[in-house]
């Protein structure tokens, strides 16, 4: 559909915020994210014709991806919005790249439904978005509301999305990091404060459900419960179940620096060529 | 199409290995793969149905996946496999908690045509099948080969995953962490043996392709040139450069620890509570 063209102002004295997300353009987290960063600066929406949730780190790169103008109202006001055929990291590398006019000084990611805490990181599309902005070298937030919840209230994720927004335009984070936010559900007086945190090491206990399908032909379906392996108060999850927000740093070098040493071991025992 | 019914050995007095990659089941570097560990234990092979190239650690919970029973000859024997609609990662799962009749004593996948090196870790449907079995506690492999031709030889690639896959199945890898292998194109007499090495920092230059369709709509193509930041000798990208074959072990805490001293500065600073 052909949409009124909405300039976008992205002039360098005001910082230009990209804000994102895995739920799909049209999820109430990424309004209500739009909503709490309005009056930090030039708000531009580049967000998923879809939900792509668990999409990881996935990008498109056999096939094309398009770019909608998208209707986004912030009350009275439409907001610069695009709806992109692809991933969370498809949407931050277009709108880095292509669309936007120069590069964001920020970007923010979500508001998700459902924590990114723990493994869950690695599969998350919300935070996959700010990893890709962190790879382009622009400082990054992911933010998640610890509730499935259609009613969620985002009043406190939103709060706390922008204090720490307004942190990071101020004094920007280490090059080749991100912020890993999750917020607890409920209201936002019954939350404790914030707390930096670790990614908790924890797993899936993992059920696929096999189904017969009409012509009793089998399919699985992916469920499970998950578990906890870490007793760290120093948690992401530790820090959420104790009422705060947890803000964790992640990077995506993934080496295991400590293993480098004992594998290096068996390189010196002579186990180097084939 | 119905198959033959193979049946998978897996008794406990031999390795059973789980083969795997993101090209796809009938791709030439699974087979290289399967040829190179048969002897090594009982092989199963469960792998995408069609290629699965930069899904990261995409998982399908959307919808179901389904696995069917797959031709897979290996000289004048047919293996146990199985084609899966859904991601590398939904493999290595729907393979351990559902298909198999017990968990593998060790994933390899691959072996990827192209490197997955520095960033593109991240990117990498290869190394995350091998990111799922760390999580679910099972010593993993990714390999790379770094040769885009249809034609590579695999000979050397074969050989190291052999001489690495044997030795993790004798000596185990520490829990949490897998081995992500690149070996360099060419003959194996000009490989100069293993290193063991880091993740380098590098991004790409990207480059969105502007076209129009048939009906002048715009779309956008994902191109780019690949920039290596780091100088470091003890990178993935310098020892393949060098002519080694590089070994890196990866992890799945993407906490950027360094990072949380200066974070909690800001909690301390007061600005905890929205």
């Amino acid at each position: 559909m052909p949409r009124p063209n909405i300039v976008l102002d992205a002039s360098p004295d005001r910082p230009l915020i990209l804000i994102t997300n895995d739920d799909g353009i049209d999820a109430n987290g990424i309004a209500a994210l739009a909503a709490a960063l309005d009056g930090l600066g030039t708000l531009a929406i580049v967000a998923p014709t879809v939900e792509q949730s668990a999409v990881g780190h996935a990008i498109t790169i056999r096939d094309p991806v398009r770019a909608h103008p998208w209707p986004f109202e912030l009350g009275e006001r439409e907001l610069w919005a695009r709806a992109v055929t692809g991933t969370p990291a498809d949407c931050v590398k277009l709108a880095c790249q292509k669309l936007l006019p120069r590069f964001p000084d920020l970007v923010v990611s979500g508001i998700n439904q459902g924590p990114n805490t723990a493994v869950n990181v690695i599969y998350s599309g919300t935070v996959s978005a700010a990893t890709e902005a962190t790879i382009l070298g622009v400082p990054a937030i992911a933010m998640s509301l610890c509730s499935w919840d259609p009613e969620a209230d985002f009043e406190a994720a939103g709060r706390y999305a922008c204090l720490l927004a307004e942190r990071v335009l101020n004094d920007g984070l280490t090059p080749g990091t991100l912020l890993n936010v999750n917020v607890p559900s409920g209201d936002i007086s019954e939350i404790r404060g914030m707390e930096i945190t670790r990614q908790a090491r924890a797993r899936w206990e993992e059920e696929f459900h096999e189904r017969r399908d009409p012509f009793d032909r089998p399919y699985y379906w992916l469920g499970g419960e998950f578990i906890n392996l870490d007793e760290g108060r120093d948690t992401d999850l530790a820090a959420i179940e104790a009422g705060y927000v947890s803000v964790t740093p992640l990077h995506c070098d993934l080496t295991a620096y400590d293993e480098i040493e004992s594998l290096a071991a068996w390189v010196e025992a002579g186990v180097t060529k084939a």
